[in-house]
């Protein structure tokens, strides 16, 4: 399925080795502004080339709209939007060794049991270019709720490694640590961006971004964590049962090529405490404002704490959404690796030659405010549809 | 969105409060022998009242398969399966503080914000009793799996709060524990039946259930993991992209309540190992098999690690499937909470005098292989299509 | 498939021979006044056994709601709907010619060849009594849209055989017949009913009833065609290129048992004229009205004439929508066939001896008009989720 | 909704006045030789200026594969298309009266109702350049099920106006004719291509002609049907109740611009003839085979007749499939017309000087063929998942 969305549909295309890759973005509100200038930033973000941590490929990776906005406004039509992909360099990937060898932890092996064809990229969906189309989809999404209702997306690099930016201590062994819910309130993508590695504490991100040049300088990769945060949602979003919004956005995460995890609020570590510490006490909303935006009004109640990541029961209750991301390390690594054919039949060494990042959190992050967007933004329309269907006094 | 799945869709409706509950299963082969009895057992080990560190509500739980099956084989068309809710007591959940505040961490106060309706039971379908559909739908697609390939899906409870089955160590921080390894191999579901709490570990279940019970006198709760293998998986299942089959596990899993994380093979203790570590050698399978059973062979290939816990990008490489939960602690608990009215104006003390589960994960265990069950069958049915399109030679 | 729409969905399951039929909707809005009072009516409609021209089952076909209200109102969750099934008699339809034939112009055969498994009823979906889960459902949502716009759905025999309502004349070749243009106006449930036939010409029914009476004499079997008109529709309705609002509607009607066309507008005649005439000529609506009624306002144009069907370009322009569904004959008839068995080994003689209709379009009248509520609802609430989306000034 | 499909998914975007049109075709089986050139005629059969009487605007509509395809052959993943829009001549359609004025049953006033905006091109999506797409997906399609199962699929206009190819007489008031059942078995597209206006009998074809450019000629426009035929697909297509074979058929064609009717088999002549005639007495099939052909054999039984139009209970019974599509003469002509502005406050005189098709169905045949291939091959992959997942005795 290469479509993601209920009402908000994001259709994507195109693997490395192939003329270009794009999406299609189906039911996005009519009547907004919208140009290239406010999807290219994202995209830029997410290429790679960007400093001596990322893969050194220079890839322009410049969108192009090709339908549904009009005058500098969208028309409620698909809005396809279309990257070229102009740096193939395919021999790089096919040295002798490649030809034989399914690589380790890539998706060569499983692509060629699914479809039976081997393609020259190995997996090629599978591949991280295939993420450029919902990047810019998301930047779009992105653009969309902040005009709708100021709602702000920011995700950061929270571990390399071990190296963890705020690691749970005995006393907050999880999400009640002062200085983590102080960063949800104020963390921004300048700060984010500030540092390579994209991790909002200059010093950490100074040991971080040391250690992912110790794995490049050692052949090898390390894998790391990504968080992101969501402010300012209107309450009531997330469909029950099977929409749930936490499963939409875990589906929505997962579906980053090498993802291994998704936690949202206290995640894994909130199974550690008692309900009576877990649970988030309702208090009076001090922003509490009946006149709506948008037709969302902002609610009397808010919690206390927020162990629950902003969603009970599968839908928004106002207060920030969080969640973790967790990026195993990259397959493609220099160091030689022992394998066998595609046949099984003799051993070999494979040696990988390509370039290839050490780590993908830097540049997984803004992967993780497209889907982010996309899961925020669909649940919102439908969520549109019922309350205007809500039959008036 | 009540309905889960692309090709196999299971559609469920119903709360706590009202005449039944149930699901309607949608494109399930046709010719499979089936009746209530492959059904009622995983309904059963769902329900209530199981133990002294369950929920007391003794809820017969009677399946009726009401379409779709004749002469005890399925006819292709939809099976509806319906169970009664004979147990309502709804005055339980109604006291007179339970009717002004709505109870933390309960989805009371979202349910209001996104449908504007109070309805008896607070937060309804986000109720466990929702999840009865889901369960029968799982058991009958858990037939099929074993019937057309041999497939087993057993889950049991890996940690109660900081009760861990097996913890990680430093020589094996993630899922190289050779007692993990050999766990997920042997696992089955009438081993981890021997234990009230689920734990394949005898003495380690027994420390779980006392903590359980702990918490459960001094009317607190307490969260916990589930983890769950799926063996002898066909190759080439999990359509990339969007549908990667760990995200629609995520999806899945995220969807059930009370969930707050899901990792799938090394997970978050994966990102911290390196590459060189992490990575999967590929090794001639032994088990090879060229002879298809319903139309999958046994592939040439297998992993002599699994950190990708049997998938890699996306798709199944054959190898077990294996991941985990994370369950956060009940919300409601006897303990009084300070609270505020749903008008946000008057502050109160809220004291929970309904039956309630102190621990969910033990019940929990059926739930996560019904989610686990739909997400294989979906994907298999899709790739079936997709196998039986490729052209013949 | 057994689910029908984008936003508001409808699930049925069910065929003669099992314990019930029935139906889930899903995103129903909340806070809906509703009971089975709303739905049995039209259930009532659909059932046979109401004259000497519909087949003399007396089946009570009670609608029992399980899920998704409570006090009298919708919860905005899953309403579920049972209706069980009382009367099989599977006697009637399976003589010993019936076991080895496949019936004529039935679809015991396409069943078999699909699904590989004889079913007691041969083709069971395809069963008239499949259709009791759409027509409650259809109900619930003609409830919705008459509260909520004033939405009017009128359906109507419109020829037996070739006995036509309106039959097309040199004058009038097609839509722009004043009788007819009135008729699309003025029509009611209550005048359609007055007559057994369901069309709303006494003088023209009897004919049709005689007719009817006719082939019934003769065991044997006519045609003919039903007439819808949904009026006070809001404009908008309708999502462009795959889901016009046109397309939608023939998919609804196509999907009813025993149809064969769908006309919408001027239709099949309306080829036959030139453009100039053709063309619906814009006119300042008298109606027009800015102050919205649930979020709908009337608008400031509207047609002369209406070949259109009240449709351009998929989108609903606020004239009368209006279509005429063709109906087969029944292919269950008394008169000895000639046949083969499923082998196709032996000739043979079907005789039907079971109970049949020897027209169906009297009680397909309801059916249609459910058909065409789910239709209209489900646009209703996709555009409601794009109005509301739209960027406050 | 720009995707249509449920398992074989196609997303269209474009309208006239942006830099492309084109498609993304998702689920498509891999390893299928594909190239342009397989695409490009039935694109180049559905554009502009093809002869004296259709719009003589010179679109050359060249088709460029984006993704999906590698060394000639698909790889299972999405495959994109692209047409560049090169002629766009926007002033044609902007002259003064065009801005101020909806242009009579076409889609402006609809769109603007929709979305609220006006676009350059009116109703830009309900444009015949949003087709493109759809047919080269339809092409796509088409070279699939001819090389897997031979299969068929030949459009022709079978009237314009009141001249019918082959028009129901007294002896043959329905599909009964000689004449007709033979062209159905016999009709290619080579024939049909002979003559301009697409309609396989040269004589009458002459007449069509004539009349369209006697309609040109007055500044006026004419309407007219395609039939369509599908031979050789391969029994138990088609899903019951909501996506039978006739209702995905239908929806495809009642989603083409500018289309008012379907009818499948008999149709509604279909409705005035007794059952006794009307049905189709099964008889032994002279091409039974039971060596099945990319895993679907030739089934034992076919039918004498073939008022079904090949489907019984939505399910393909392995006689051909035809039906026929009402389109409506176009909404712009050269005669001018009063009208309001869409302000509804003035009356004027509107005239088209744009080019235009005084008829549509010459160029709307290879857009009947791609929606019929589509949906054919929807149903192909859902049957064949089903038949995969079928137990192995």
């Amino acid at each position: 399925m290469s479509t993601f969305g209920q009402f908000l549909r994001v259709t994507t295309y195109g693997e490395s080795h192939c003329p270009s890759v794009g999406c299609i973005v189906d039911n996005f509100p009519p009547g907004v502004p919208v140009s290239e200038e406010i999807i290219q930033p994202q995209v830029t973000r997410r290429r790679p080339g960007q400093s001596s941590i990322t893969t050194p490929r220079n890839e322009a990776d410049i969108v192009s709209i090709q339908s549904g906005v009009e005058g500098g406004v969208t028309l409620g039509t698909p809005i396809a939007m279309v990257v070229k992909n102009k740096d193939f360099r395919p021999a790089d990937y096919k040295g002798d060794t490649m030809k034989q060898y399914p690589r380790p932890s890539h998706a060569d092996f499983t692509y060629l049991e699914k479809y039976g064809v081997r393609a020259s990229s190995g997996g090629g969906r599978s591949s991280a270019r295939e993420t450029i189309g919902r990047v810019a989809a998301g930047a779009l999404c992105e653009h969309y709720l902040k005009l709708a209702h100021g709602i702000e997306i920011v995700a950061w690099v929270s571990s390399v490694g071990n190296i963890h930016h705020i690691p749970p201590t005995p006393e907050y062994p999880s999400t009640h640590n002062p200085k983590f819910l102080q960063l949800l309130q104020e963390v921004t993508r300048e700060t984010v961006d500030k540092t390579v590695v994209r991790c909002p504490d200059a010093e950490v991100a100074a040991k971080m971004e040391q250690s992912i040049a110790d794995f490049r300088d050692r052949q090898d990769s390390i894998g790391g964590t990504v968080t992101c945060v969501i402010r300012n949602v209107p309450t009531g979003l997330g469909e029950p049962v099977f929409s749930k919004l936490e499963a939409t956005l875990a589906h929505g995460m997962l579906s980053i090529p090498a993802t291994k995890g998704f936690e949202i609020g206290s995640g894994f570590e909130g199974t550690e405490i008692p309900g009576s510490s877990h649970n988030d006490m309702f208090i009076r909303n001090p922003n509490s404002d009946s006149d709506s935006k948008n037709g969302f009004a902002k609610p009397k109640l808010t919690t206390a704490t927020n162990n629950s990541g902003g969603i009970q029961g599968g839908i928004t209750n106002g207060a920030p959404i969080y969640f973790r991301v967790a990026f195993k390390p990259p397959a493609t690594i220099g160091l030689p690796q022992e394998t066998v054919t595609f046949e099984g039949e003799t051993d070999g060494l494979l040696e990988a030659k390509g370039r290839h990042d050490p780590c993908v959190v830097p540049r997984a992050v803004p992967i993780v405010e497209a889907m982010a967007s996309i899961c925020i933004m669909d649940a919102l329309l439908l969520q549109g549809g019922r309350r205007m269907a809500v039959l008036a006094p």
